[in-house]
């Protein structure tokens, strides 16, 4: 057990964002809501799934919808709290901790502000190791936890329970209510007892966040590689370095989906890696060959400031290192791969686990 | 008090057609369902709103979305008892009785169906007189009740409950979720104590629509005719009787909106009348002079069979006699016409009451 404070916060960001695989939303304003709830409540207890007694409940708590909405239409800052009360009053029952859905980008750190608010503790994990852009694509949902109930709120005062027959229905209608609050809301859904939150949380994954972030900061400040010790602590690899040159956008069907092309920089000059995006990365391809594929975590690090980059502010000219991450294991399972694998999400090939990808050459 | 039997639903659902003003949907399937319960149940005891006690809950029961698609998708029958016992479950009380919140068309019959399932009396009224495409056009919005908490559920299972901070918020919201759901849900709404229906329900539409039935197929037997016979008991006046020869509609928003052009026959030969429609017809003019305009019902009576004409089925080479007839006073007050009158509906000029625009040529 240990506790998160205001410090931990801002590398949590960073590293949320490196495990957000270009999406996710940027988590700049979770953070600040995160770190003044952490001034106001003190520090956010962060304790292992273990720790949860197997009959108490965990209700997770997120952000849904279009990030960039919701920098601009504000939450009022009761929702995460409201969304957290509003199931245990459906259930009649107090629950014991909150938990992330999804650690990658902005929904690391609505858990935390919640948990700090609420004065419950935080489990250390996950329902993604990292961000997918729909609900049924959860460890908690492979584990067939319902994710219903569950409810939306908006910072006006507008509240909806959804209880559904399956989780693609959960999708379906918490998707149209999220678009008709305008495009974002809060969110509580897929609560668990603890004996289910044992077997099907990816865990670990806020306290891995929280020290990539450090490490990149370290590294930043002690002039050594940030990519290095990025891929030190995830076991990934980089599989290019270029500047982009070339990118397409279409966002008609409420995703970000796109390409972008980059050419090779230092000891890839000469080579083109195509990338391909729906909210986050899904194929990284060089020379027309893939070397990273979703589920695995294909993420962009800036060549000069090593921020990570979102699928939603790429542009002309970014100079970039392109770094791939195992996956958590559940996604490279049967039943994984059919809700978040290639062919899930268009491509008419099988999945490859990035490792073998890049070992086919040079590394 | 009285009872409503399996003839009297013959004759609901052909006044309800009446009152539906070209909209409020078909109440073909509607008829079925409330037939058949009452075989399977008994007739539906049918009370006035004083017999409501005071402190005693209400709750209005309804079909929203697209009639002819719940042709299709037909309901598993069980929906309209679930919203009724799903606002109760909410409120934590049983309910006294329950009410139409939408006279004209479909939704005349579904609150048959649902009381006599659940074995509650049937209040004789209604929130609009008439059918209205959207959910605060309710008499009940007007005298201040909150349609939320609102229960949406579908016929696979899926239920959603809906709490907002007004009642335009829960047009809003519900309207996405009857989209998601597939275009129709089974709603409950606009809970109220007896006090409240006793004061904003306009009463005795639903014992109103079976005698205009019973007098329409009277008139038709013995040879006299309908359309007097649905004068008589609404105080309305024949507009027009024509055929149409030309016919326009927009489906892209959602509503069925159009024109539809009549020549005249008989004493109305040699003039034309246009017709404008969303949902329900809007206003009808001669010659370019309004005859009459929403709030007013203005219904198509096929000029062979004296069956009413929706909008949806209008077509090429209809004869027909068009009927207008005063709406509810309630609706010619300030508030109801900033709710319903012809600018809200796009027109750029106030509202005339249909006697003083019929008044001024001979009846």
């Amino acid at each position: 057990m240990r506790h998160l404070n205001v410090e931990d916060i801002d590398y949590l960001a960073i590293g949320a964002a490196v495990l957000g695989a270009g999406g996710g939303g940027d988590p700049y304003l979770g953070k600040l809501m995160a770190q003044q709830a952490i001034v106001e409540m003190g520090p956010v207890e962060l304790i292992d799934a273990d720790d949860v007694p197997d009959d108490d409940l965990v209700i997770p708590v997120a952000m849904m919808g279009a990030p960039a909405v919701m920098m601009e239409k504000l939450p009022n800052g009761s929702e995460p709290e409201a969304a957290f009360h509003a199931i245990e009053a459906f259930l009649g029952r107090k629950a014991y901790a909150t938990i992330s859905a999804e650690a990658g980008g902005l929904n690391s750190c609505i858990p935390v502000y919640a948990a700090a608010r609420l004065g419950v503790p935080l489990v250390d994990g996950d329902g993604m190791g990292r961000a997918f852009p729909e609900i049924p694509m959860c460890s908690y949902n492979l584990a067939g936890t319902s994710a219903s109930p569950m409810v939306c709120l908006d910072e006006k005062g507008n509240e909806v329970l959804i209880r559904t027959i399956d989780n693609p229905w959960v999708e379906t209608i918490s998707r149209s209510v999220t678009v008709a609050m305008g495009l974002c809301s809060m969110i509580g859904l897929y609560v668990m007892d603890g004996r289910t939150v044992k077997r099907s949380a990816i865990r670990g994954t806020l306290s891995l966040a929280v020290e990539i972030g450090r490490r990149i900061r370290e590294a930043k400040e002690g002039g050594e590689s940030p990519v290095d010790s990025v891929l030190a602590l995830t076991r990934g690899a980089t599989v290019f370095e270029g500047k982009l040159f070339d990118i397409t956008r279409d966002l008609t069907t409420g995703f970000v989906r796109g390409r972008a092309l980059f050419e090779g920089l230092a000891a890839f000059a000469g080579q083109v890696m195509t990338l391909d995006f729906q909210n986050e990365m899904l194929v990284a391809a060089v020379d027309g060959v893939p070397r990273a594929m979703v589920p695995d975590l294909i993420t962009l690090l800036d060549r000069e400031n090593s921020v990570p980059i979102t699928t939603e502010t790429l542009r002309y000219g970014q100079r970039a290192f392109v770094v791939a991450m195992p996956c958590a294991d559940i996604w490279r399972t049967e039943e994984g791969l059919r809700l978040v694998g290639p062919r899930y999400f268009g491509y008419d090939y099988d999945y490859t686990p990035m490792e073998e990808l890049v070992g086919e050459v040079d590394r």
